[in-house]
């Protein structure tokens, strides 16, 4: 089934105490499209580009079968920079720019060929954008949104209205408890989940995800890796994983969403064992499987 | 088969947000030993006290068959007392007080009858001290032991020493950092194997534990809670709970370490739910059962 992906497209330049890349190709519609791609054969996105971006990344997601029609690319525009610093820990990080440039007026129009796109992430934008992309669909099965401090501080009564028409928020641990404005994590959640969305995963970074609805918690830890080069994109290719899947279940049922939460924590994996995108361009359906069920040795215990 | 705790007995002082306790019975060997007697019918407890310790925790320890032959009692002596403070979050605490009292000359010395125990734990004393009991003990079969930071930095060498001759270490994430002097947690796991520990556990607090050994990986979540009360003592709960399941199993593999880990981290989520002791007063094997029948649940998806 097709994926609608919107969100930022942006140049990265990322600080590590083992490397620095600059300008590479970020953006969470990359990273959730990219992650996405190993699961099903459409994927549409849209978000926005200046005309300096390069016309390799344009081929390299072409290269992943992402349909780019509805990247916008603005004419004299300058496309969305950022840049941040890690330190040794990866858990922390600093923001040492950020330059919205084109992203600044971003207003996703959604191409008619997408518009009967059924599996919908929503990235991390304005919630009256993100509501402003519901509108512009025709019938979708199953709608993901991601949010940030930013939104819910200064668009709360946006995000409040938005969450009543999405099935799954995807938040950090301190987004959660901020949005819920609780301490723990788990009544937070619950707070949440009387907002609207029927589902909500909350992103704990080296300490994996938790899927919570009203009748299911479920835990996922993150992959235990000996080598983590960049964070950067970890959480959008966990939605995307998450999403890829989703889009080839028969049944959206409980067990199937506990598969889509380690799919995504898979492909999470990936992406911080390298830099940037890197970690997610040479993938195939084996080296995912792999790993997913390496994630069922780490977790598994009988009953 | 017979487990021996050694470790600090205390008067503690807690405040939370909630509530605050003065002067509770706290201390590493209570935590550990009565976790571990709902898995043991002998738990023999090593530790000092002052003869300020009142008389209805003697009892309290009694009660659940804790053998109390290797507890000094020093006469005209303090007991060991402890005052901290959590914030809402409870994952940080500010050590208000330490008055080491009679814990400070404590020379852990076995009794002729419990020489023979099989399985050890060594609370967080002195490194010295740990080897000092291991020297006193005739045949023991599972040694698992604990420290902190103080020792690590302080006491380097003979802790070094001590590794080798256990076979278990149960450290937290920033403790497992320091000792392995590596940022990364799964690289430094590993150079800490090779310190000596077959088996290292490493307790993450609300982000649940790992067990690492040189041929396995296994993840635990904390369990879900919505009230969380009172974070002390859930280490110390969490190691009673895990050698009180060793100490039943009739082989000591890869899947009974699992489920070890599996029941340590349900005594730690009663442990929290309540202040100071008080959660691991009333349990029974049936509530112990079905947390762990949770964990399960919440941990468990299809391969």
């Amino acid at each position: 089934m097709s994926i609608l992906v919107v969100g930022s497209l942006g140049l990265d330049t990322i600080e590590t105490p083992f490397a620095k890349v600059e300008e590479s190709l970020g953006g969470s519609a990359v990273y959730i499209s990219l992650s996405a791609s190993y699961f099903s054969p459409i994927v549409n996105l849209v978000g926005v580009v200046g005309e300096d971006f390069p016309e390799r990344y344009i081929q390299l997601l072409r290269d992943h079968h992402i349909d780019l029609e509805g990247l916008q690319v603005v004419k004299d525009g300058k496309t969305f920079r950022w840049a941040g610093k890690y330190d040794y820990d990866m858990n922390t990080r600093e923001t040492l720019l950020t330059e919205l440039n084109v992203f600044k007026d971003f207003n996703p129009i959604i191409p008619e060929s997408y518009r009967d796109s059924k599996f919908i992430v929503l990235g991390n934008i304005d919630p009256e954008l993100q509501m402003n992309v519901l509108k512009q669909l025709n019938n979708p099965k199953f709608i993901v949104c991601d949010t940030m401090n930013y939104w819910i501080e200064r668009k709360n009564e946006a995000l409040r209205e938005l969450l009543k028409m999405v099935d799954m928020l995807v938040v950090n641990d301190s987004e959660t408890r901020l949005l819920a404005n609780h301490p723990n994590l788990i009544h937070a959640a619950k707070i949440i989940l009387k907002m609207g969305p029927k589902k909500l995963v909350i992103k704990k970074g080296e300490h994996g995800a938790l899927l919570i609805t009203n009748d299911t918690i479920f835990t996922a830890p993150a992959y235990p890796l000996e080598n983590i080069n960049d964070p950067t994109g970890a959480g959008d290719s966990f939605a995307g994983g998450m999403i890829g899947y989703l889009s080839k279940v028969n049944h959206l049922n409980d067990e199937e969403l506990k598969k889509a939460i380690i799919y995504g924590s898979v492909l999470a994996s990936f992406c911080v064992e390298k830099f940037g995108v890197d970690g997610l361009l040479d993938l195939n359906y084996l080296k995912i499987k792999d790993r997913f069920n390496q994630f069922f040795q780490i977790t598994h215990f009988e009953e």
